[in-house]
């Protein structure tokens, strides 16, 4: 079959690879419907070191189950259903407690064995923990919303939850990306009133404030922050919501939370170190939280509002492309000319 | 009167000053029964800058309100009051929301134009806002459990707030200094069923025993680490309360947290920066919370079990000395001599 390989910063192909086939009774093989390349996709294109076998590329897929091993239970072969972006048992005591990204015996696409979700199929490890079920046809417009419960509205909404986000909280979210946008909806969904917006593109921040932000602010560095202020009274947000990764994207963050308010990170750190001290966290009892979301936990939650039309956060898919135009929608996130790219095999 | 000064570090003295007066009609002018130095009180001790001006010491103290200014309601002459180590309105919103720490009149002893609590009288601001009466006299034994309401007492248990300990969580607190045991002793009342203590020194730990630790482990680093990990089933500790604030005992707290866990850190922070990236609290969904505890919303949570004799905090002073004795109980408490040094001017 095809699939997506990277092999060094900037460097993505489609080659041909052998066909996953069920290596355990606990897989799944998934034909991919529709998958996307991700935000965080674009750190390895950005840095990653030249290596020659490369690295199976993609973790958010919606595809029909073709093959089960024996021991699988709760899909079936002709199941269209949704693979969140880490594979987990289901049934460790993280599992239980919906952390699945710290399953005892999980791990994400492309390693221990699994390849990547910009391809013609997957092997689907502990497919009864992972993957869930949803009752529409591969050909359904619901599609692309059901693929961003693969990771872009379960990180938005994981933001979100670990904020604990309300109706009494003003939110502010740093990041117009597709997963900064989840995380408007997210807040809007959890009855927040005040969602404040802090991006530079136009076409993206007008689909977060169709999505529920009530303001967007352009400015970045002590100019964003002055004006995030100025819009909350002087106090700054009660909830920040981190949705880039980046050094400056979380001195943002602290320069407009409020004293006793959180910031919750889901854009993947691109850095290790980094201020918490008397000036920045400690002094103004900030808390600060986040992490890879457990998106697994959070899909049958969110799936219900998509089934019903009620939201339709597929609308952060602005391009198309097949399996051969995988390079070039990575150039065309890289390049900010598209939001989100959808990979139709 | 005579007050405690520091000049530099390990420079303490004790001096006279002008007695202090009523400024502001909020004021209350208060006499010192009793005061203490304070584990913080040792970081400028090691490090202070020399001042030839000096700087005024002390911020825990119960005192006797001598006088008031003219717009004091909730205190009067005669009544033994407890005063946080923060001053605050108790009428601005921070300060209706128990964040006392982040009022927007507030301040800290020694600053404002407010002297230290290690003297013979302290003009009080915001009398109403910042002091608590407590129905004893000033001869009670309760004196000295009710003087760790100033301070250590609420910043356990703050610590312990901040981190949602209940029956469920598991606790290690770091430190068995004064603040680290009164974090034992908060997590015990929030109903902690298993509470690890690290800590070196077998007195501090023992009365951490009888306030609630089922166990103590004495190493520190790796293999303090591995003891805690062993303790909690492999998967380390939900909660960990930070009481030291050097970024070794915070490595420490990483250490020994569980996937999905809260690191509350109340020990004030002797750095700027720390691990906060993917291998440290957002791979596995840490959340780091905690800061200056506004002890004065914990203050009429915590009095009653004090006045029934339920607990008795106030263990934690091994020692008292007069205003004379204040350079040596700096020392004591510096050379591990003495836990917790009571002032009685």
């Amino acid at each position: 079959m095809r699939a997506t390989f990277m092999y060094g910063a900037g460097d993505v192909r489609v080659i041909d690879v052998p066909d996953p086939v069920i290596t355990e009774p606990t897989d799944a093989l998934v034909r991919v419907v529709l998958a996307c390349i991700c935000g965080s996709d674009l750190h390895p294109y950005h840095s990653m070191a030249r290596t020659p076998e490369g690295s199976s590329m993609g973790h958010e897929f919606v595809g029909v189950v073709e093959d089960t091993g024996r021991d699988v239970a709760t899909v079936r072969k002709g199941d269209l259903v949704i693979a969140p972006f880490a594979w987990s048992d289901g049934t460790c005591e993280f599992c239980r407690e919906g952390l699945q990204t710290s399953c005892r015996h999980g791990g994400f696409w492309n390693s221990g064995g699994s390849g990547g979700g910009q391809a013609e199929a997957v092997r689907v490890p502990f497919a009864d923990g992972t993957l869930v079920a949803a009752p529409v046809p591969e050909n359904s417009p619901l599609i692309p919303s059901l693929l961003t419960l693969s990771d872009v509205y379960g990180t938005g909404y994981h933001a979100a939850i670990k904020a604990n986000v309300n109706p009494a909280t003003t939110v502010t979210v740093i990041g117009d990306g597709a997963v900064g946008l989840m995380a408007v909806l997210s807040a809007k969904r959890l009855g927040a009133e005040r969602i404040i917006l802090m991006g530079r593109h136009t076409d993206r921040t007008d689909l977060g404030r169709e999505f529920g932000a009530t303001d967007v602010v352009a400015e970045r560095g002590d100019e964003g922050i002055a004006t995030v202020r100025e819009l909350t009274g002087g106090n700054g947000s009660h909830v920040v919501l981190e949705a880039v990764g980046h050094l400056p994207a979380y001195q943002q963050a602290i320069g407009v939370v409020r004293p006793g308010g959180v910031i919750s990170r889901v854009g993947v750190p691109q850095y290790q170190d980094a201020p918490v001290g008397i000036a920045s966290l400690f002094g103004p009892n900030i808390t600060l939280t986040g992490g890879p979301a457990p998106v697994r936990a959070y899909i049958e939650t969110l799936l219900p509002d998509i089934l019903d039309g009620r939201v339709e956060p597929g609308k952060v898919f602005d391009r198309e492309v097949g399996l051969d135009g995988v390079p070039d929608g990575y150039q065309a996130m890289d390049a900010r000319k598209a939001l989100k790219v959808a990979v139709r095999p």
